[in-house]
């Protein structure tokens, strides 16, 4: 994605997530900052948990996490070949059901590239 | 939402479901009936199957029944704190993958606030 | 489930919590935490979150998590009426297939209906 | 499976549908009630049917319905062929996380044939 | 869908495929080969095949893939009746959550019959 | 798990995988050898594979394939570390829901640790 898109998705993101903060209670707010403390560095590397959120986010088939994620591994420096391998994980786990979600992972990582 | 918003979803799953009963036989009728019902008050009050019904389309993440709910819930007189706290269930049984759809259902709710 | 089936199962559960336990970093533990602030009574009865948590655990077929909330929905006194209603949502919106657990559910209600 | 043990399943069935029936309200017998029209033979076959239940048992990962349907397929005279061909539709469709399911389900296939 | 609405559909997954194939290893490729492999008919005919598919993809709702294998229903001549009967299998297995995918199912149905 | 156990687990899958190999055409063949083919050591190392494995097999909830995974993860040398971090994210990711699966991951790395 141009730099563009990467902030264009991240203004909606916090555009919502002020929404989120506006209604939600204690516990809501725990878990989205447990949410963030699970990436963070630590016996593992922040790409190898990145690579994790992805895969999970694509047998589980959801597109607004597989894009954050895709943008995260590419802040990471994750390869295109490192990459091919992970989806390829996720696709035989998860299936030919997945293939659409595939297609729009590799799109955002096409621009990325491109950027 | 604004009156209108909520007429335009009501209005496009008219259209929809006029093209339903185009093609269904007997079973698929009878199951959209049943949604109905399911509804209904009965031991339990109108505003918790609602919510039920919400948390349910929450953990499955499907965002067309989160927003019907969600209009459902407001037209019951469900408060942002019960709504809160029926989100944060369903954020905590079925995890990160659902705050997407969480971020859109709040969004919906703050519409229907300040309409 | 008579007394002493209660406690079997909680007495299990509590020995693989040790060993959760034992493994978990700060992460894990927040998150299981977490898990039991969101059912603790606030704008919404117990009763109520326990019936959220019951619901969605149907949909999302867990054994464990539906016997769990089974057995607290009756600490909390919930009716069979309540109950039934309840299943009938979660029945509805997540099909068929939830069947063979609704068959487990009512077979845990059952047994702890007459201890 | 040899008589004995589809006897052994279906009399389990029957025990806790019996308990289904007692606890259950109008509702959730429309509902089982409708399960067993839609298996019907009408445009499709009933063969085709039980196909379509149990791919769809197969990807959703239900293993009571995956055996209920792979004795139903046994019964309409499927054949070993057809079977294997359908549940590679559902394999791939669903991915590798469906193969403990389809160990399963080929290991009662395997006992029906040769009972 | 009229010929041009077929044809935008086919050609937005061909320029996503062109993005797969420039990413992807052997394995997604050999997958891709797969999931091609089994719709091709057998001891079960293409409708057949098809159905499975379509079910299969309706219980996951997954609407790009309900929508390619609502097109290739159309081309192997299933008729309005069979497929009523198989989506309504899909309907009773996966429960109201597969409605606003059934009624988008149904919606290009309808377009497809009047082009 | 003690060797033993470890040895009861594989003979058990060898059992089944031959009646699957009885059974399955050159489609179900093929996928299973694709299968073996994206945990083989490429880009990414055998140790990241396997938590992508095992992370998606928490967050789609398969016991049979958890405990695969934490077998293969011991044998490739994952630390108790590296292992509470990788679940830590499918915890998050997954929701509750996947607390039960958690437990047994968590009670079949505890025997492997002390066999």
């Amino acid at each position: 994605m141009p730099t563009s898109t990467v902030k264009t998705f991240r203004a909606e993101r916090e555009r919502l997530n002020e929404i989120v903060r506006k209604y939600s209670g204690q516990a809501i707010k725990r878990f989205i900052s447990l949410d963030g403390q699970v990436y963070r560095p630590g016996a593992l590397p922040a790409q190898t948990k990145e690579l994790l959120g992805l895969v999970a986010s694509l047998v589980l088939r959801c597109d607004d996490c597989i894009k954050y994620h895709i943008i995260r591994c590419h802040e990471e420096g994750v390869s295109s070949a490192e990459l091919d391998e992970a989806l390829a994980v996720g696709l035989v786990v998860g299936g030919s059901i997945v293939i659409p979600h595939l297609r729009r992972a590799l799109a955002a990582w096409d621009e990325l590239q491109r950027s």
